[in-house]
């Protein structure tokens, strides 16, 4: 059984238009909801909310995380069901939110592939004061061009964008996430001492 | 126009076969190249080479790569084909090698989930290895299972395990590939000073 470290994350997905408005993508995929989950659970995260405003995308998604933590698949590869059981799906920042906030008031964080003066903190500190808890972290993700600035509004603090060796900054959010996660608790392990 | 960082890495896919000896999984996917394309993009990566033994699905890769570099992609997203450029398709780790090796000898790391007593390294000390420069390192990754035995023995020094919060440690490639790297050039650029 793996410790809890006393985060969870929340995914927001934001349909993407085309030029006459009809929607192109929406972004929730099979892939990206198992590599997320996996990294949820190799990292402690409590729960792995995945928001979407889209009935139908949560309806698919719900049924992935059913295949696999009560059909065929729970069978097939016991592992996946077990990390898939983190995994809510919500319909807006506000649903998430009150799911979540059940007796206990959220510290809420946004990543970003750009900086926003005045309210940065780094992994490092995040790590510090999870790990001093009891108040629970939420860091929140957006997929495609990022956050919208209606939900860097609800964040009390934002992370320090991963830089790399230049100006390219197009990790993809799976990845994003896995170096965000790695970054804040291996400062709790010490690995990097 | 990004720095380089003096590491290429390579994506080792071996088939996977069923009982009955058909090959029921390989793993090269076009997400997978998007994805990893972009994380060696941010991270200053030489080159990224993709191996599998199985033309039909280098062929598959190979015509991906084109679409972005030369073709329609090319227009449509440009930054793709600027990550797309630094990937190498070959059919083995020997072919790979005789590709990178030309003029000079890799330092070639492995990665895996689990310690090989009596010649693991960290992040750190690769980082800080190839930060001196000038022999270039190979970094390989293997999909499914992890390398082989046989590709293991290849390596010079094996890295670190990515260590998580308990006993679960099932990341997709694409995930480690990141969290791997951030580990490697962060101590570099003293993200966790």
């Amino acid at each position: 059984m793996n410790s809890l470290n006393n985060v969870s994350i929340g995914v927001i997905h934001y349909p993407v238009y085309d030029k006459r408005g009809d929607i192109v993508a929406t972004s929730i995929t099979n892939l990206e909801i198992h590599d997320m989950a996996r990294t949820c659970m190799t990292f402690g995260i409590d729960l792995c909310y995945i928001v979407s405003p889209l009935a139908k995308q949560r309806e698919i998604a719900e049924k992935l995380v059913h295949h696999w933590i009560h059909g065929y698949g729970a069978t097939y590869n016991p592992a996946r069901g077990e990390a898939l059981r983190k995994v809510r799906i919500k319909a807006d920042i506000d649903e998430m939110i009150a799911d979540f906030s059940v007796g206990r008031r959220p510290f809420i964080v946004g990543t970003s592939s750009r900086a926003r003066e005045g309210r940065m903190m780094t992994c490092n500190e995040l790590g510090g004061l999870v790990g001093k808890g009891p108040q629970p972290a939420l860091v929140l993700f957006g997929t495609g061009w990022g956050l919208t600035d209606e939900a860097v509004d609800r964040c009390d603090k934002m992370l320090e964008p991963i830089d790399g060796a230049g100006d390219y900054n197009h990790l993809s959010l799976r990845v994003a996430l896995g170096i965000i996660l790695d970054r804040i608790f291996s400062q709790i392990g010490g690995h990097h001492e």
